[in-house]
């Protein structure tokens, strides 16, 4: 049995209703010395992508062996599958539609998958409607106790991914991606990161980097309080992602920014 | 003492006050071996009947001896009585105003209830605002320390439930029901269990149900997402009860059902 | 070693989004002992004074040694700086922006102070945008390993406080204060006390209190439910604060009370 197993919950039950809470008990009933820690019930509803970016974005700062439960889950019922992954020394547990499509693109070589079939690892009735409960939190309980993974099912490698957005480099040395998701703060968090950033940087020691989102140049700060005014801004964020924000404002609100709009970033020769 | 303690919590405080941390704070104070989970803390403001309907479908997912503090208290300070409950192998512990009516309905014969009067576990000042922080926490943590239940105070039997809504088969066999709660997702849950609807099932090898939501023949179905469309089915929740729902949408909102909306169902003849 | 070390996180995140999380998988990874608790991660965005209020009045329900996280942080990045606390047997890390000014006003004596400087307690990576997960959280874990404050930093005496608005007695023996917080659920406190309320009754013994708030007398009850009208009444909370309410209503929103208005107290004679 592993000392100290951390589960961790990602969902879009909300807080108002007790699955997220219901989904501790049955953990709890089978493991009582798990740590079970909620990275939110906040998804918005059936939202896949905003599920496999919060994982994906977040998973790496919990203790390794950390158990990952995501249920966002549309096709709670159908024929979808119940999955174990094993990547980066983490483990997730949920459905096979996508919610693990950040952990599969950055560790596609070392990515083992399990296609959970075991059902005398399941509570006795299992609903179709809520599998959080009924598969995902029993099976995440079981094998926090140390049972093998291969004691869940065989392993699988034609698992769902959606197709996740990268920024590309043009031929002139445009730096072009686009706004991916915009936080509850209402800042647009692109796809560029700050590793493209320096390397687009690298290529002209004379230059500085020009940020446009769709028509509108932006300027780079460092963090959200260094101009105390009301203009849109840029800054690589704690994801280390490229976001556009207005300090103590909702930018997305103000300045119609939407998932999908435009942003490119070039250097700009000085002076 | 009691080797892995479970309390939980079920109120309507929110989440933006301080209330259920506090809760927590006094819990571990006298208990810090307790794991405290949430249930919600995010019961309707006041409402006595979704509270009871919350703990009375979900306590069972807990393990044995769980104590289940439910706070849902408009008559804080008042008169009415704090008790301490034992039923199923579980624990309660909360306001005496109908909190525990599904568990009274159920384990009604051999349900112990006792009056708490035992003052010397409450905190020292009793706010007679915030019973849940000076009397429910502590009387839950030293409970949880292995303290018998007479040690709390006198067993009552006078105490409150609020009618809980059933069906009932008519003389024509058809089962009546009605809507007994809405939830989060805008889902009509009703008062017709799986239970029932197999018993009407049984009664006739050739037909198959018919379900009517007022005027309208709703279509059973097994899970959320089996027709992706957005009309109103039926189908039989993860709590066993019969649920009006729309995939990815808001039946209640859409189709104006409400709490007490009569339903019925029956036996349709085939061919 | 110390056992069971309890850190709560007070924070202006909601739980929409995966900070408070995050927080906590980096607190175990350096310390898989600790228990956390949200007291909450609903102040409002930016609200240093409702997060001074809020662990002011609260910490004290939390277990001696008890570490208190604090992250409502307008200034993150820039050069305010990142303080340790101790007061009262309780110990405060946030940022030095005056959210420890409830705590910093009671035990002014007796505070110990140190800036956090020691940054191999950092994580490795320190992001200008979220230092409650690369700074405060880290911080908090390594301190409840039993690390002595001064490994953090250097002790400061000039933290910052924010003017705490407290009431005042006229030369008239009218008690002059105001409304400091409207709470989630639209009652409105001020910072008139019990025990000034109190001293105030034992100046006259024939004598009984006359509540003003602006040109309204509103009447003084013991709890919330004891007169179950509609009508504007005031009581003592269970922070020992004179609050205003509506018996299931919201008082700030049906009297248009706001945050800084007038109230006063004196003496009625009777008869």
């Amino acid at each position: 049995m592993q000392a100290d197993p951390v589960i961790t919950l990602t969902t879009d039950f909300g807080y108002d209703e007790p699955h997220g809470g219901v989904m501790k008990g049955v953990i709890l009933k089978i493991n009582p010395a798990a740590t079970i820690v909620d990275i939110t019930h906040g998804i918005r509803s059936h939202d896949i992508r905003e599920a496999a970016y919060t994982i994906g974005m977040n998973y790496q700062y919990f203790p390794s062996n950390t158990i990952h439960l995501v249920v966002v889950d549309p096709g709670v019922g159908s024929d979808r599958r119940p999955i174990l992954v094993e990547a980066d020394r983490h483990y997730f547990i949920g459905p096979d539609n996508g919610v693990f499509s950040y952990i599969f693109n950055r560790y596609h070589e070392i990515t083992q998958v399990v296609h959970i079939t075991s059902e005398h690892y399941f509570l006795s009735a299992v609903s179709p409607t809520f599998q959080g409960r009924d598969i995902f939190a029993p099976v995440a309980a079981w094998f926090s106790r140390g049972l093998p993974m291969a004691r869940f099912g065989e392993p699988v490698s034609d698992y769902q991914t959606i197709p996740m957005s990268v920024s590309e480099l043009s031929p002139e040395g445009v730096l072009l991606g686009e706004v991916i998701h915009i936080d509850r703060f209402g800042n647009a968090i692109t796809n560029i990161t700050r590793a493209e950033l320096n390397m687009l940087l690298s290529s002209d020691s004379h230059g500085s980097l020009r940020i446009m989102l769709k028509d509108q140049e932006v300027l780079l700060r460092q963090f959200y309080g260094q101009d105390r005014d009301s203009r849109l801004y840029a800054l690589v964020n704690s994801s280390e992602y490229l976001e556009f924000f207005i300090y103590q404002g909702r930018a997305a609100d103000q300045y119609h920014i939407a998932t999908g709009d435009q942003v490119s970033v070039m250097i700009a020769r000085d002076g």
